[in-house]
């Protein structure tokens, strides 16, 4: 049987900020190889991920990036659980992939999540999809149903965590979320963002 | 009479972002001191600040500025009217004195300038004050003439420009501002900042 050291485990730890005997177990599981170790906490992760959604977020990160030429810049405040987890390696990288997901992506999110949405927003839309020439002469009945999956989809690109996530649109800025909660055992909010674009 | 190099000329430029024939006077009418030359461009600039100040705003930077523990940031949009100027150290530092200047005043601003801090907000002060021990008992006018003053106050505290400016108690965020136009020569303006403190 392999040999894990503490220093694996503790390098192991400080990456994913998951707990020692967690990270032990992952180490022993995948004979002490820290990338299998890393998937096989990220897959047992991924079945209680749900059960942690409902836990405290006191702790996390405020982070921030610039994009290009300095006329662009997003910062993010991401919560979870714990300092420990909160300082690790992989929660700096879900804060740096945020913010690169909001930088990039068009159209820019206006909310962390769906029902966030500002009404105002919405209504707006909505009269111009109703007012739209593809809708004249169709029946109010037809009108409302067409504009309702319109409006639907409108609220689902402007919502942060139902946006398709940029570096990788199979998955959705949520899954990305998951996926890190899987992996850290902790449950990881998205409290808040700003996006500035120099003069719009 | 002082031989003003080109190299002098380009250093002080790139300092300041003030106009090539500016900085090649600035340094001849002082010697050829790079930092009272500084000074002169300053002082010249203060005196045509005024009018800078409707010029178009379309160059500029975003900046942000994460503070101690990760637990506090800040993003600020400053406009200035050319890139020449935006890139400058100048500017850099002008930014960076904004964004730490939002970091550690308590009260914390919520808006950039007087006018926008939200109505909502004042009217909520203005009840709390009006319902607050001391004015008990005393007629209506009195009331309202002392928290009229104590609201303005109350306004001015939380107005970006207005505040006294941290690093300098003596000048507000507003005087900071227009030293820098003094320097750069241009218009500038805090379009929007945010500030994200974990967990509040």
């Amino acid at each position: 049987m392999t040999q894990i050291t503490a220093k694996a485990v503790s390098a192991l730890r400080t990456k994913t900020g998951a707990g020692m005997m967690d990270c032990k177990k992952a180490l022993v599981e995948t004979g002490g190889d820290e990338e299998q170790a890393y998937e096989f906490l990220r897959k047992k992760g991924l079945k209680s991920a749900e059960k942690r959604s409902e836990r405290a977020t006191a702790e996390g990160r405020v982070y921030s990036y610039i994009h290009h030429n300095d006329r662009v810049g997003v910062m993010v405040e991401v919560a979870c659980e714990t300092d420990f987890v909160a300082r690790g390696d992989e929660f700096g990288k879900l804060c740096s992939d945020i913010c690169m997901h909001v930088a990039a992506t068009v159209p820019s999110p206006v909310a962390v999540e769906a029902a966030d949405v500002p009404p105002e927003l919405v209504e707006n839309e909505r009269r111009i999809l109703l007012d739209s020439e593809d809708m004249a002469g169709k029946p109010d009945e037809i009108k409302e149903k067409i504009v309702g999956g319109r409006i639907e989809k409108f609220i689902k690109e402007r919502a942060l965590l139902e946006q398709e996530y940029v570096k990788d649109p199979e998955m959705t800025v949520a899954d990305r979320l998951t996926a890190a909660i899987a992996v850290l055992g902790e449950n990881i909010k998205i409290n808040q963002f700003a996006r500035f674009e120099l003069g719009s």
